[in-house]
């Protein structure tokens, strides 16, 4: 098999330039000899989440991208705006990698067991730079798949499966009892409302859309509400109190959204209260934001008493929490319902250099819910 | 003693009604005889806090408020605004007592050894109706104040106080090594940097007046950033960097101030990191809102990465996480320095009558830095 290997492997980076702009494109790297503990794997599946674009389009205005190079070698240049600008500051001059996580064959290994083991397996990795040809990868940042499970269908083992688990584990650490969720119909949203219909958690599923909703009622899920409802503020309290969920994971991040279901929370809680205080109900409600669909300001209408937080939620942090037991169990959990549980769904697959179109890239940007790119390193 | 104890006592109510005004009036009420754990208080000075306010005044619009009733028996009407009429619907019809604390000298008591011990002695109290010429309250919510000290001195032992060692507890107990303080010129931010100066915790005081800079510094604060200064957000990330400090307490919640605090925060941390993460620093940065000065949204820019947490924070559940031996340990901290560390200054005093003049109550209401009323039921 090492003779398949080639010397080199197109790789995608994303270059801030001193020029407030952002340059993305496709460079050919010297794959290295693994070293003991590692393994070279072909990438044979990549997919585009959310997480990866704050990385690879660095807050730019695609709208006034700029589409050069060759088809085979396109270059993408875009203007950053000045906050942009300022949040990339650290990463000027430095021509990135980006894909958190993917999928594919271990065609090299290194000299250590862990290492030779996975030679000529199917692997799903996480670690970066995933958006390449080949990858050269610590053996631990990887998962032997299940005997014939495709490449595609690990790729996308890791960020949303963990997450979703993470959501769940978290809501059993801070003493809840039941979730809430937003971007509920998103790959991710399917996948937590899978889970928690798995282990009888209540779920409040929060869409903006009709057929959104229609997608999670015929999922099986319970709770489904429509931020559009001119009856939204009611429908929700009232899930909310059959559910009596008190911790909510928004992906948009900015607008009111996260505000105004701390202000049902807590009229779901004053309705269960004994007595009046002026302080609002001793319920502690909680939102993390874990996205940001909407990169706008989020606005707060204090309006829910003062037992409440809002706060960033990363699954990386959160894994470090749990420790390596207990990203162990989530992991073999993630493996056993890769094409079940956590399976997710492709609306398009691209080549790398595809990746790079502006169809592609217009599509992926706007994140919108039901539309999610796999990217296909060696066609 | 018991002979000097009249019948009834004049007691504060604010009363919201079903036609969307809140009515403040005083009531005659008869004085119980004190049950065996209780004792009756001759209340001599009772502070109005910005956290009496909300149960006061119900969030009433003063400036459409009508005074009437006679001098001795004023009757105070105001309009209540749809959102605060809303937020009051677990209190309509019901005459609410105000004040949280006081201090005055116990006149009767019952039978325990507790509660007789108390007998003649001046005290301090907390638990509400204290805008009142008497309270029968237990032994336990008294503390016997050191011999010679004045009710006046002793009337805001408790909130104030507690709230400024809550402050500095939390940050302990969360592993934060500073604090910044918003508000800071306010009678509670002066304590909060005499307890910092005399635990050698570094502080940061963010001010509006250029006056209040001058109050704080001449205190022997170090650093106070003025949020009217052209060089704000610079000036901020610098004492940040030089304190170190991840944890707020703003008291006025409404408005940018919150997000601007957690922006500097962000860029003292990522000034002092090792390398760019798209998804911010991983130093945790939280910011608790524990007052409503501006009762206006709060808006969040969200430029300063995943780890923060924003949230509302409470004297009262922060006691009970710390349990009685806590807070026994504080009320002694307390009891030592009532009239140097804990020391409050009132701007002006007022008769349980005057607290209802247009006067009295558009000044209070304002909650400007630097006016506090002390209320005198007994003149």
């Amino acid at each position: 098999m090492p003779a398949e290997i080639p010397a080199t492997s197109l790789q995608l980076r994303s270059l801030v330039k001193a020029d407030q702009t952002v340059e993305l494109f496709l460079e050919a790297v010297e794959i290295p000899a693994p070293g003991p503990g590692e393994v070279v794997v072909r990438v044979e599946a990549a997919p585009v989440n959310p997480s990866d674009l704050g990385l690879l389009l660095a807050g730019a205005d695609l709208a006034a991208a700029v589409w050069g190079g060759s088809a085979d070698r396109p270059v993408v240049t875009a203007p950053l705006p000045d906050a942009a600008m300022r949040a990339a500051a650290g990463r000027v001059g430095i021509p990135m990698t980006a894909g958190n996580e993917g999928a594919g064959t271990v065609v090299a290994a290194g000299s250590s067991a862990a290492a030779t083991a996975l030679l000529g397996t199917t692997v799903a990795m996480v670690g970066g730079a995933m958006y390449a040809q080949y990858r050269c990868i610590d053996a631990s940042l990887c998962l032997e798949l299940p005997a014939g499970t495709q490449a595609v269908d690990g790729a996308s083992w890791f960020v949303n499966p963990m997450t979703a688990l993470g959501m769940v584990e978290t809501m059993r650490l801070e003493n809840h009892v039941a979730l809430v969720h937003t971007a509920a119909a998103s790959n991710l949203g399917q996948m937590l409302n899978r889970l928690c219909i798995e282990d009888q958690i209540p779920l409040v599923n929060i869409v903006r859309r009709h057929e959104q909703e229609e997608l999670l009622r015929s999922a099986g899920a319970t709770h489904v509400c429509n931020s559009a409802s001119p009856g939204f503020m009611a429908e929700l309290t009232a899930a909310l109190q059959d559910t009596a969920a008190t911790l909510a994971f928004d992906a948009t991040g900015g607008g009111r959204l996260a505000s105004q279901i701390l202000t049902c929370m807590e009229a779901a809680a004053s309705a269960a209260a004994a007595s009046y205080s002026p302080y609002g109900s001793t319920v502690h409600k909680q939102v993390y934001i874990y996205g940001s669909l909407d990169r706008g300001p989020t606005e707060l209408t204090r309006n829910f008493g003062l037992a409440w937080g809002i706060g960033g939620w990363l699954l990386t942090p959160f894994l470090q929490k749990i420790g390596p037991e207990g990203i162990q169990r989530l992991r073999s959990r993630v493996a056993a319902g890769l094409t079940t549980t956590f399976a997710s769904s492709y609306t398009d697959r691209v080549s790398l250099a595809g990746a790079l179109e502006h169809e592609a890239m217009t599509a992926y940007a706007r994140q919108a819910t039901g539309s999610k790119y796999l990217i296909i390193p060696n066609p």
